[in-house]
């Protein structure tokens, strides 16, 4: 891939990445809970049907990092994806099956005072299902490098 | 084990879960980042000295994961740990053969207005490292069933 790397001045408030897409498996699904989120609705078909998701649903850790890896093949921010921290929120629940894809949209861009070879952009990074519904929000903040330093003082 | 199940009633703000530990190899690091967060400073240590992070760390999610079933594992609340969202910040990075540990501490509790079955707990669950550096903090929102149903009606 040739596409060009972005740096802070390249940034603007506005500008979204599409990423491709990735569906999330019934066996992927059980094999990051049984690492990371062991509980039964995210392992047991059968159990979970008894539990507030009404079948079998992703962790929203899955959905997270699914999300996290789209992102990193689709936004080519210079340096890479470094978040400082993220709000996040899962509307609804991601089933076996279903296709996961991402629309990321910088909101805003914040040159830092005190380094002046790099700033911070938030952006909002949306997690879509094969319906378009909604089934992650996050927003996050990351650090990003200018491509010329700022100037400083005198 | 034979800890009790908590239900909502059973929580009040300032209670605290104390998880066990667990320590992030370089391997574990590495094989996390090759499926979620491909970037070159949680993949290789050689590369990674020339990072923001000046040397291996792991990726955001994968600490967000290990934190996920450290409380699985030392939280008792009736029906799981089920997530609306949180709000994740990683003030210093994890290395490789960090020991990560959880304190989770009940922040609010409130009874559904709409449901009469559960109720919403806010939480603040703090990872910290072997050297009792904090490494993530959270502040999620969980559903929790009630174990008595609230009054209805007049």
């Amino acid at each position: 891939m040739t596409r060009p790397v972005l740096y802070l001045e390249d940034l603007v408030p506005g500008q979204t990445f599409e990423s491709g897409s990735h569906t999330l498996t019934a066996a992927e699904i059980k094999e990051f809970a049984a690492r990371f989120d062991p509980q039964y609705f995210h392992l047991d078909e059968e159990a979970a049907k008894a539990s507030l998701f009404g079948g079998l649903a992703a962790s929203g850790w899955n959905v997270a990092a699914v999300t996290m890896r789209l992102m990193v093949e689709s936004s080519p921010i210079a340096g890479g994806l470094i978040g400082a921290g993220a709000e996040i929120a899962w509307p609804r629940p991601t089933r076996p099956g279903d296709t996961l894809r991402v629309v990321t949209e910088v909101i805003e861009v914040t040159p830092s005072r005190s380094r002046p070879e790099r700033g911070m952009a938030l952006v909002r990074s949306t997690t879509l299902n094969q319906r378009d519904e909604v089934v992650q929000t996050m927003a996050s903040r990351m650090v990003v490098p200018r491509r010329v330093p700022a100037e400083t003082g005198k």
